[in-house]
């Protein structure tokens, strides 16, 4: 009884969402704003990699990014000293970034003038899969440290998304991470997944990711 | 309207959790079984840490391992190799152990004849904040590469719990984490917790986590 009843209402939150995400996604599309929903365990490295993407397309676009935390303004923080535009979401206990946040968000940093906007969502691999941002493209970020039999254990993130990076191959050797044997369990979820093997910390394998967000912006 | 409407059955949610968890406890208590809620984000090594946990004190006590996953059972097979007993609940999207899993899973395990089970469990450093399990403890597992600012981020983690370790310590230069700014972050939102810095992979440390472990344990 008590089952039942906690999925009819996640189904009625869900589908509000949806239909909330789906007002999101068709204002992105008339304002030919580029949205990536940024999402990955705590610690994966998410700031650090929009760091490098943003401070290699600054000069050619307008850039924005819209920060999710529990608490603090950590990230905010570090993003705004390249110069674009941050605005910060404080969730409290909250465990995803929803369509509605991140209509406030866009909104708030008027994406109207902006070619492309970074969600980075909260630090989670599972509860922000339930939540359709809005956002044009899902990516998630898996850090060599976490461990490759990850897509294994948390797979509808790895099903949802159109870019995985593996980020900190700098670590490889030093965590004994197979990234062939990461990719091909990744490729057996979601097969047309893109993967961008790099370490945002050096900058190797950096530019072919780059280059992919690039192809997706008009000129 | 809606926002009021999901705290509201968020809070009937919790109350009811929050009585089973009650039961759970009791009967822990009855039994003298010592229960750890080990959470983490993916990644941090909580099976790792719990295989020397295991190993170091198999021959003595009798233990117990309950696993929870959304899909897999590479957790529950690594652990199974100890020769302990272990069970594994798999939650397809739940994000976060109910103190029903919990309670499941102690029954399942025969928790009567064990002196010592730990609760692996999902990969999440927000969800199972909300849901206490009737552990007879909480801890949570902090390890470098995820970053010395992670209590800033996510506080209800840190102040709920009575142990943090930090875990692969081997790297912290390799990370550039500081342990002491850490130590210092986490004692601001709870000074009464105990910190062990440690290497699964290594051993170092892992001597004085072990000692917590058996002064909780009735002889």
């Amino acid at each position: 009884m008590e089952t039942y009843r906690i999925i009819e209402i996640k189904k009625n939150i869900t589908e509000n969402n949806d239909k909330r995400a789906q007002v999101v996604r068709e204002k992105l599309k008339d304002s030919n704003t580029f949205v990536i929903n940024v999402m990955s365990s705590p610690g994966s490295g998410k700031t650090t990699t929009l760091l490098q993407t943003i401070n290699a397309l600054k000069d050619k676009y307008k850039l924005g990014v819209i920060e999710a935390d529990l608490d603090s303004d950590v990230d905010a923080s570090t993003i705004s000293k390249t110069g674009i535009k941050v605005v910060q979401l404080n969730t409290g206990h909250g465990c995803h970034m929803t369509a509605a946040m991140a209509d406030e968000g866009l909104e708030d940093i008027n994406y109207k003038d902006l070619d492309l906007v970074f969600l980075e969502n909260i630090g989670n691999l599972i509860c922000p899969t339930s939540f359709d941002t809005g956002a044009t493209s899902n990516i998630c970020i898996l850090s060599v440290p976490e461990g490759d039999d990850k897509p294994l254990k948390y797979p509808p993130m790895f099903e949802m998304c159109e870019v995985m990076i593996i980020n900190k191959i700098d670590a490889a050797s030093f965590f004994d991470f197979d990234i062939d044997k990461c990719i091909s369990h990744v490729k057996k979820l979601n097969p047309e997944i893109k993967v961008f093997p790099l370490s945002a910390k050096t900058g190797e394998g950096i530019q072919e990711w780059i280059q992919w967000v690039e192809s997706k912006l008009v000129k």
